[in-house]
């Protein structure tokens, strides 16, 4: 298990891409919509996790209203797992709530699930698997 | 440069430690009391990047504020840089706000300097240079 990426709720994504290129010292390689959640998404490599940037598309996505009530900032940490499945039964045997049973498509090619931060001191953690 | 570290506001350590333990199915390999922030850290490796929970050690430490003001959870994110000196110079002339003009010792033996948030889309950065 690793960190696969972090992401940050922004207001404005591409004000917030020329902040973190200057940041990070590296371009960002890449753009996402995920329309599902109504959120694009753009990434940039810093060793071997990314910082994922996260912006809404729509009045009522996920991240307009988290940026209503937190502000801009830090929204979740996500974990690479080798089997998001066995990761699922393990967290749930150890009482962790899950924000969902099954794996769900999410940007970057990935099945991801997420635990509800009342699981882990307030903390959104996302797991991952890349689907290859 | 990569992500160092990730740092998480708990308000009791040792249950954190306990359900972080769990989470990443790693034990927790150190922990470590900075007596000049009045935390009490604990540390977990996953991948290239450690979990630091961070405890409080008295009611004025800024751990207890945050947790007064934002709740439990993600507090901070830290990259490990090459040359704390020369990526502080690189930084300021970008147009960064740092929070201190030259690094400070920080917990695992590093020297470390802060962005402010409003710098960085809400996101409190460190930066931090193992010091061999």
């Amino acid at each position: 298990m690793h960190i696969d990426h972090i992401g940050i709720a922004v207001k404005d994504l591409e004000t917030a891409i020329e902040t973190y290129e200057k940041l990070l010292n590296t371009p960002c390689y890449k753009k996402e919509v995920v329309e599902s959640q109504k959120v694009e998404t753009a990434f940039l490599q810093t060793g071997q996790s990314k910082v994922e940037l996260l912006g809404a598309t729509d009045p009522d996505s996920v991240i307009t209203k988290y940026i209503e009530k937190k502000g801009e900032g830090l929204h979740h940490v996500a974990f690479e797992v080798e089997d998001i499945h066995a990761e699922i039964e393990r967290l749930k045997s150890e009482g962790f709530t899950l924000l969902s049973d099954a794996p769900k498509p999410g940007a970057d090619k990935k099945q991801i699930v997420f635990l509800h931060p009342k699981s882990s001191n307030g903390v959104l953690v996302e797991l991952c698997q890349t689907v290859k």
